[in-house]
């Protein structure tokens, strides 16, 4: 009895502790996009780089902030509920959510991820130049905000497999 | 008893089905992807489009060509082992391998999905021009490529969604 008690507060632990990474990654990777901004001059003439000029980027940003505020109200609930046990049902719900979010997040992340390979290397058979070399602090700060989407992404796969798995135990 | 073998045989039977169509649709994602191709003479130079030109184009293939031979395997893993009735944890790894070819397959087509719109409708902020104008019979057949790997996105979801489920129950 305590060992199954004590199995239950650690899993509740790596459950609130991820939660908790990945309402901070994915806040970070929302924040960094959305103020990634940079004006350069290009032969003389003013050239303005923004992240909602990009549709894949401004995607990757409501799906992160989408992300942040589910896993925030999922990690209330986890809060409220999780201290009295959950039921294998509730883990299953718990399991969609997290599905949810993670595709949501992984297409966004992999979306940005193909527009900012063009942003930087550019594709010479279509005509489309890089633009990196000009606007290196927004591609910077782009990149910076992938990588965040990527820790979500990662984390967010944990929890969908921590809680699938959970699903399948009977309440302790 | 004569209940729980009809459900077993009508799970069987939908998960066969969603896998044969999911083979399908990824075998025809790949397919009209790999063989796009077009030379159009533009301004009076010749300009060829192909799929390999573009990582994202050959990221998307590449995933569709996998989650196709994997979900290959896992169907005749499902002939070989099903009829007998498989335990909940055998349906707890098919869930790992779904979810690995949604992942897969999903992050394929939002990097397709981000390039392709680029491709019809440029962007006029980083200087992209469209090409889908002059390119139009190679963009129709990464439209439909795309809508394929759509198809398999959704088909792979049910079959992870569907393989999570049965791994919480006993066996039949």
């Amino acid at each position: 009895m305590e060992n199954a008690l004590n199995t239950q507060k650690f899993h509740l632990g790596a459950q609130t502790s991820l939660r908790i990474l990945t309402i901070a990654t994915t806040m970070a990777a929302t924040w960094l996009m959305m103020t990634s901004k940079e004006i350069a001059i290009v032969y003389g003439l003013p050239f303005e780089a923004k992240y909602s000029y990009v549709s894949a980027f401004k995607f990757f940003s409501y799906a992160n902030a989408i992300a942040c505020g589910f896993t925030a109200v999922s990690l209330l609930f986890l809060f409220i509920f999780g201290r009295k046990g959950l039921t294998p049902s509730w883990f299953f719900i718990l399991f969609l959510h997290d599905l949810c979010m993670f595709s949501l997040v992984l297409s966004g992340v992999a979306a940005a991820t193909a527009i900012g390979l063009v942003g930087r290397y550019g594709n010479s058979h279509a005509g489309w130049m890089p633009i990196c070399d000009n606007m290196s602090k927004f591609c910077k700060r782009v990149t910076i905000s992938s990588a965040f989407g990527y820790c979500s992404v990662i984390l967010l796969l944990l929890l969908s497999i921590m809680a699938a798995s959970k699903s399948r135990q009977i309440k302790v």
